[in-house]
């Protein structure tokens, strides 16, 4: 309900600059733009222009572009190919926001055109995310945000917080292009993290995780290197399926009872699925 | 009356010092400092040596140093010519301090030597900020600073916010140096920016301010270039004067919207003037 | 007591861990640990193996890991040669454990591997700290831990903070190692910072503070330049002992009235000690 008020009013905005002025006129200034023969008519439908799709956990909105400005476009660095864009980023996390993208890549005809990592968590000690989907249909690019929008309650289960710091807890069976894309991990492997703040916290559940399991370590991030200056550590492994799993359960033993040294027992805001 | 205060408190210790201490020893040391004739009178006259101007929003604060150190001088990278400097930045914000300092620098007789933006707003997703104005009279520094802070409460008009971000819009009709310094901005023409945090919303605004009006766009800033860090997305544009507020009008109608969709109505803590 | 039972526990996961498989295997694997003979007696030995040491002030903790598993050190480029680790870090302040991790290593045989400084204090406009000694024993990883966490109490004296920014001031007589990589201090002689937050009142600090004695600066660090993009200004200055005490306190004086402008009186959460 207050969705389609949203969309109404974007749309309502959008579609009255295009009265004013017409579309047509400013692509023809840009000849790289090969893709949106369709661009004038989603401009002219409802609901096919620019999407607000929902909001979730961590402050994390999810919005479709149907036909990105083609001078934009550019600036941001996105093949023009990619007519409509995926928009879905929050203030609080990272991991979350980028598992959950790696199912919506597996879950619809998109690309992973961008992830960005502000230094947020709303004063918190770790990352924020803006993360950008291409597709050359809208509908693809409105279904990716979805499913990254619904998975994200799942994968919120593993991040546990008090008022001295966080612990983060991804794992997956089988990683795909988002995860290839922001930490590496080879694609089709079981891929994991363990993400400990304060940073000392990390190094330790980092020595904890390679112990504990056979594991392939990708990358070891610390606030100075592979990290937006967060006061993280994060640990950054792929292997067999059993092993990787095996890693992180060691290693989230160690760090709840660590982060609960410096304040209240850390709890997770969602359910944890690890 | 407590600034008075404040500037006597500051003027005791540095008298105190210079008396223990003649000033013109350290000064034959450097002798990179050509401009300094009259600094030892200046030292002594109260009011004259390092000023406390004043504060506004944002824990900003306004300062004037008469005679910078040579020495720091140099390390602080800034031209011998500039014997005095003004001093203005705060904890949150960095575009109201920028438009602030733009106008400072036209209504007096200084130069823009420093802007830096640290990753602040207390917690939330984006910027501080600390300009320094170069002066070679001590009263064009003093000048500078006192309109720089008056005009925050103009420049602070078109911030909004909310538990989940920020939105900022600015506009001015002929941009000078201090926006040429920050942001490229062609001088003599006028000059906007939108701001939206967390950075998807400013992502949506950027095209919708693209495509709402025919603007040079100048910059698109983003969590990994262009910003330090921050959750946001920065577009910074010049063009014909309508069509400058003709973009930021459109922008900020859906960014208000999309703010609002993750918390409560973003308001202005202060007037809007765009 | 409570650090007994998070001892207990973190033992306890490693040992399973071993138990389950051998660490023999995993340490032949890997050809460049030269000094991890006495490795697995000490994997047995509980209290030996992974120690948490405690916690203290900013949410600092101090944790020792006996024998580094072999790939994560070459991860996190540490030499062969520190079988153990000190891990020592907080999310508030970087000076405070920067001093107390200088005197740490003057109490003890062990080395300092690495600095970060992330950009932290939850919220507030300054760095957090990752601090990590090498040993050879894992007695001596313990024991600097120990003095580093003791000595924060001290360290955190000259810390001055309100709702709108933070002051610090840090001395010692003698610099060493820590000191020389955080900041380039020379070894063994006078080392003192003056810190402020917003960075403007850092301006006027450095300012009074070359001006109120004749100390060798050593560097002027500020949000874009030296800093984990904080809203700081710093100066770092070596000379004779009462110089640099001189210096800090006319900065101090001068810091505190001006951070008291934007707000509440400027509060140490400890006992001064400069």
């Amino acid at each position: 309900m207050e969705e389609t008020k949203i969309n109404d009013l974007v749309n309502e905005v959008v579609n009255r600059i295009k009265n004013a002025e017409s579309s047509a006129e400013k692509e023809e200034d840009s000849k790289k733009n090969k893709n949106n023969k369709g661009g004038e008519l989603n401009l002219n439908l409802a609901n096919e222009v620019t999407e607000f799709i929902g909001t979730a956990m961590g402050d994390t909105i999810g919005l479709v572009i149907a036909n990105v400005d083609p001078d934009l476009r550019k600036l941001m660095g996105i093949d023009p190919k990619y007519r409509s864009i995926g928009v879905f980023g929050g203030r609080t996390g990272a991991g979350p926001q980028i598992y959950a993208a790696d199912e919506a890549v597996k879950a619809s005809n998109t690309e992973i055109v961008k992830i960005e990592l502000p230094r947020d968590t709303k004063g918190g000690a770790g990352h924020g995310s803006l993360i950008i989907f291409g597709a050359e249909e809208v509908s693809d690019a409105r279904r990716a945000v979805q499913v990254a929008l619904e998975d994200l309650e799942r994968t919120f289960g593993d991040v546990y917080g008090n008022d001295a710091g966080h612990l983060e807890f991804q794992y997956t069976a089988r990683a795909s292009k988002a995860l290839n894309a922001a930490f590496g991990a080879p694609e089709g492997k079981a891929f994991g993290i363990t993400v400990g703040a304060p940073a000392g916290i990390g190094v330790i559940m980092a020595d904890v995780a390679v112990k504990a399991a056979t594991i392939d370590v990708v990358a070891y991030a610390s606030p100075s290197e592979g990290t937006s200056l967060t006061n993280e550590v994060i640990l950054q492994f792929s292997g067999d399926s059993g092993a990787v799993r095996q890693a992180i359960v060691a290693a989230r033993e160690v760090g709840l009872k660590l982060l609960g040294s410096l304040g209240a027992k850390p709890e997770s805001s969602a359910t944890p699925y690890i």
